[in-house]
């Protein structure tokens, strides 16, 4: 019964079935017809034509769209929380070979225009200040929270204003999405994304995201530089048939939903708790170190997050009866 | 009956089964029991101490193998017509940060200490001039020819008299090995290879190489390069799974050895048309363009290399009969 | 009689006549009598042996000495308001290959144990953060603070308990320097610094600033970084020479002095509205937008730095003349 | 009597005293006004309205300017022998970002439209090889001899044909010129040629190259990559007025046809050893060891070149005596 993290979620069997399926010889790299099928699938979903590549991880996805949106000498606002500062080793800097992050507050790792027009407050014109190229936010953000199109419309209106390329981390946008009960159109490119990753993985995937480029034209140089960097998967048409398969009778939307009710029950037994609302499939809860211990007592597996607070993450596998455990035990505590 | 190359076979059905076997949930990145394993795994078949990791394609193996052996400022010498070289869109040149490759000549993609030699001759020592720091081999080579034990060791010695890390793309180890009889450690560490890419994709594989650290003082920033460049898988132990499955009783010998059989089987129906001797699973062969079509009106399906050349890549999976049936049609045209 | 800043100002007599009489043929690069003499001559004035080169300007400087601490998969500790983060347009990031900055608070531009301490207080272990791996201070800081011998040696004891390397950005060292009274060697190696921008160019040179290796093994590498980044001068002589004539008869300190007496007694004129307190050669002023064109109107040149504040900065060139009118001027606002 | 290279020469006269002259206060940078008066004086000499900037090394103008026109996944052709190649520390490498040098042949260091068709003959389209983006070519070559305008506007050709940007480095472009007797405009823009390092210090100058943008809307990012390389001068007017000293006046023309015919004295002097026809002024020398010894010991300083050659540079500065002495002493090897 373990809540650590989507990330380590088992591969939902549909797409096992179809790595099996895939495996017949088809051309290398992704000339395959599954990996060729991939724009016209991501087209009717986002309802206008885009052009999209299979990645196989989400740090790789998120960095190959900022050295597409950002040179080397410029700069990328993004959340003080997000993914792309903390958790990604630096790959935004290798891949647009030494921009810059900039800073921006916001509760719940979630940006406004407000706090993203005070991160670019401080910078002069000029070539001694690296100018700001990108701006980049997650949706879910690293706290669970939701963009609405609404937020993130004013966000990609901002953006242009400020000749800003605008990239969505959107390793839990199906989470989002969920939530939100919105298109997926309404929450990217209507409201200014250009370019968005799109995960799978944390969602029932194995080991391939997609890159989804709203603007085309930054979709040529983007598969150079994943070839560049090692990711061009010589047998391809794996990864590709991992995301076609999830994308196949809205089965991404299905296990979102799944993560997110199993979440919105553990906020119902843990309302008390909760440092964060809980709108996608993580929980920030308050608890002392001696609850967290009756908790692993009782066989739940999760992360310490600060000081008085365990993070819970639910996923589409997570079985009824684990969650109703869960609940149980949280509202006993 | 294709035979464009081994990199677009299929996926052999032990590997699958060990898709589905490692579905349980474990820790993510490289914390599961089956990654944790891998070290000494390889330990074993290397007969001495190695640090390893998995990584998703042979690119991107070869290039965190370089940049853990040489700086920005420095240069690796290979040959003309190496994968680093030819194959990879610059990817050396990202992960170490601009090195330069110094290209050395040789028949068959094959270097000799005389060639290597040669590359460097040039090279002033100062500041002015890129000095090299890494020698990179591929066995089996571009061309399909193999070097032997003594062949490494003598450009082992070289490499060490010379203060040059030594890397070897081992895409076709396991052919050359095949090929060879000899053990695994013979023809690399105790021939003086630093680092070995170890492949497993062109055999069978689906999504993971190895990475094998003899000098295990390396794999440190090389795992931090790994995850910076975006190849921390976060569902890793499917990458683990197939590697430590095409372990398991030789299954990587077994495959090679196929294959190098189907390449030999060939060879002998062709042998008037050898543009190298076939010691591993590729062939070249002198064929006119209408001799290609012959073969293609046939069902057989290869890459034309060169003006009056065609390249045949055989894999463990190719059914004796397809083999039978496009050596009758060599022998026929 | 403008204040806009000490690099602007004019180049000092003596370094005028130097490059004059360097104009005989010499070896070209740094192979010149002149060059060679440097490591003596600095190896003297801070009473240990150093390494030391020339370059063009601070930014090369502090961006070289940094590329020497830190990977790029590293980061580097300084001040939000640190030259290297705000005025060198991602020069570090440029150099070190796409380390990142890590941002630390501090009154007046300066860190303490305890900000520093702050700022990496959030970085985790393990492959998916970027380690910190060097600190950087600047003395005189961006807001004419001084570091004192005991402040930099609590730092450096910090920065070697962490395992990290300790940068000195010295644009204004001469004016720390001549502020305490202290030897050159108690500010520095003595303190823990292991490389040092030790700046000439703000005090009355032309085009050259020296970086001070007190771990010689690490100018090796940055001699080819330098060379690397088309900043070793075929001319050398003339960077030399700039350097050796400001170490001559410690023109270098008196140049500093003379600017220091100009700021504190611009300082004592207005010492009613000064921000920071006057240590080296730069105020920081309130002043109305009226008052600020009121001095402009009597033909003095300063930059507005924020709302109702000016920065005035004083060099060696300046007369007692306009010192003295401008701090009548600063009197009668 | 030091014949090395022009690059050790010393500064002459009418450039010393601009730096004199100048150092009155200016602004800081390159807002001072000898700084933005370059553009008209550049555009006047180019009969064409370019950009320019100072920049202060040979090294650092090329690199910026191959940055300028290769992405980091792309190539650049050059000569085998070109400095870019050979005498930058991977300078190109550094600044583009790991572009690649793809190395073409030619006598005398000299490309032909053949020749670098050969060059990119074997580079398939597609993501796995990098793609040639530029096309460099030195002027005069490093082995001396000159491009005639024909021969620049042919490759200028080809490089429009084929997408290629074109780059000159003109570190002895006033040697080429003195020899042609044709504009400058001739042998640049007309040609073809996108981006000139133009050099002066080898000239006469100190430590001043300019860069000269004929596509202007290069200029733009290549003063943030100077600034971003540290390259940006605080005294900038120094540069400038170096710069601007030697355009008044033709003196670097003058300069050059003084060490062209020095050089061609001194080839007239020894017809039967050249390697190369004398066209600019270096001169390669067949000379046995005993040769060469002869020489130094009558006090002639030069650099051994290969076994049995030597090299010669004369310089603006050479004495006729000192030329009329090596003359002599040549012809009486």
């Amino acid at each position: 019964m373990q809540f650590f993290s989507d990330n380590a979620a088992p591969v939902c069997a549909e797409v096992l079935s179809a790595l099996v399926e895939t495996n017949a010889t088809d051309a290398a790299y992704d000339a395959d017809a599954v990996s060729r099928a991939m724009d016209d699938a991501f087209s009717a979903l986002f309802e206008t034509e885009v052009a999209s590549m299979w990645i196989s991880t989400g740090t790789a996805a998120n960095a190959l769209a900022l050295a597409a949106l950002c040179p080397p000498y410029g700069s990328i606002v993004c959340h003080r929380a997000a993914h792309i500062q903390n958790d990604e080793c630096g790959a935004p800097e290798f891949y647009t070979h030494g921009a810059k992050l900039l800073l921006a507050e916001g509760a719940g790792a979630k940006l406004t225009v407000d706090s993203v027009a005070q991160a670019i407050a401080d910078v002069n014109t000029g070539v001694h200040w690296v100018q700001p190229y990108a701006l980049s936010i997650t949706n879910a953000t690293e706290y669970g929270l939701v963009y609405t199109p609404r937020e993130v419309a004013a966000l990609g209106e901002f953006a242009r204003a400020r000749n800003l390329g605008f990239h969505m981390d959107g390793a839990r946008l199906a989470n989002a999405i969920a939530h939100l009960g919105c298109s997926p159109a309404d929450l990217t490119w209507r409201a200014g994304v250009d370019v968005l990753s799109f995960g799978f993985v944390k969602n029932g995937g194995m080991s391939a995201e997609a890159l989804i480029f709203f603007r085309r034209d930054l979709a040529e140089t983007s598969k150079i530089r994943r070839k560049r960097a090692g990711h061009l998967m010589s047998k391809g048409r794996f990864s590709a048939a991992q995301i076609m398969t999830m994308l196949r009778d809205d089965l991404w939307l299905r296990n979102a939903r799944t993560a997110n009710d199993a979440a919105a029950r553990l906020a119902q037994a843990a309302v008390d708790r909760l440092v964060y609302p809980v709108e996608a499939n993580e929980l920030f809860l308050k608890a002392s170190p001696e609850e967290a211990d009756a908790l692993r007592a009782q066989g739940f597996g999760f992360y310490d997050w600060a000081p008085g607070e365990i993070r819970l993450v639910t996923s589409y596998h997570h079985s009824e009866a684990d969650v109703a455990a869960l609940a149980a035990a949280l509202r006993q505590l």
